[in-house]
């Protein structure tokens, strides 16, 4: 474990027709990201939200899975017959799906074998031999194939969940973040973010974002990087020239 | 105009790190889609989030706007360095990439000769050839590149903006939903709604979510189809199963 920490990176496929019509706000991204690169030095490179349709996971869990280090899905793994995740995952993998001996005795036991019928029992369906991500609320696990790391749509089941999938995951860089907020208009400074931004190229990135607050439209500057000491450096730079300009600094 | 309409799909590609590192919570898939149904008919199929990075948005712009009938793209579009979106466009078709005459005056126009400076006419730098989405809010417009659809990352901008995208947009079959709200859980009803799905399955998409209210535990069962008279046909058969099992239908 005395190697040196690399950049890991991961893509979430948010799986599901609610998400795409719109019908449901999506919470799973943000709380997933920022999960990620707090606990464990990842970063979310790619989302893609896609539709319930086999053809469609497939490709994406192939693709996916191939140019990331991670992928972590949500949705499409209950009991309904909408739920195709773990099926198109076996077929995107070419391996065997069934029951799960573990996930299917996980089940059992919370039902009890009386209420044990074919809808729960389709939630111990998965590839045969993924690993379980152990699940507090509702029992239903969820699991890893290869890479790729399968959890529920619902958040709040989800956000129980995530714990778990901790020591599966390499750690990698931490990204170190530092918000900077002016009531000013990003026009007003964009010339000089440009030339911050050039001279840090390599190792932090810097966003500004527009928001409005109390009727009056402020920039947020956010920089991220690996490094806290190319961070204080900006910040640095960055507090120059507000001063230089005679921008007021909010405290939030 | 008398010819049958047909299914027209769009992809939303949100270009940003914020929303990636979950920064910032996304809103604009929701209001997106659920517009672009209501007032076009048109389904959005694929969402995907990417970084600001150039390679990135060029390779993604390519894909969907082959694969889709229309792209829309929110963010990057301001005035710093982090606002790639309307270059890599321009890259992404091998167009010629400069002033857009039109929005230089609309921008010039607005601000004033005086405080016209360099971030403020890079706003008006796009695909030289666009036609533009105007802006009531605060005036930068959006812009459109063959079917790609440009507009702002701030959602109560690019809400005040969407309704300018109308006349350039095919009309398709409107999706039509119904939402049946049941105090149960899925496995309840799994197997009957599997039935039924496979009865419609070429003309309505079932779809069932859990929820949690009061401390209990419900599903909500969406039905979505163009067609108006067998989501009614679907209904009937839903209300039959519920009845069947005396499940408590709520009204919200």
């Amino acid at each position: 474990m005395k190697k040196k920490k690399k950049k890991v990176n991961a893509a979430i496929l948010i799986i599901g027709n609610e998400i795409l019509s719109g019908r449901t706000q999506d919470k799973n991204v943000a709380f997933i990201s920022n999960w990620l690169n707090l606990n464990c030095g990842i970063s979310v490179s790619e989302v893609r939200i896609i539709p319930d349709v086999e053809k469609i996971i497939v490709k994406n869990i192939r693709l996916l899975s191939k140019d990331f280090n991670y992928v972590f899905t949500t949705g499409g793994i209950g009991p309904t017959h909408d739920d195709i995740t773990a099926q198109s995952i076996a077929k995107a993998f070419k391996i065997k799906y069934g029951y799960h001996k573990e996930a299917y005795k996980i089940l059992e036991k919370y039902y009890g074998k009386e209420k044990f019928n074919d809808g729960r029992k389709k939630m111990a369906k998965m590839p045969v031999k993924a690993k379980l991500i152990y699940n507090p609320s509702s029992a239903a696990p969820g699991f890893i194939t290869k890479n790729v790391f399968s959890l529920p749509g619902v958040p709040t089941i989800l956000n129980s969940m995530i714990e778990n999938c901790k020591k599966y995951l390499l750690r990698g860089l931490k990204v170190y973040s530092s918000t900077i907020n002016l009531f000013t208009v990003e026009s007003n400074i964009s010339k000089q973010l440009g030339l911050i931004q050039d001279k840090y190229k390599k190792f932090v990135d810097i966003g500004s974002y527009p928001f409005f607050r109390l009727g009056k439209i402020g920039v947020s500057i956010v920089s991220r990087s690996t490094s806290k000491t190319k961070l204080n450096s900006v910040n640095k730079d960055l507090i120059k020239v507000i001063k230089s300009k005679k921008i007021k600094i909010l405290k939030i």
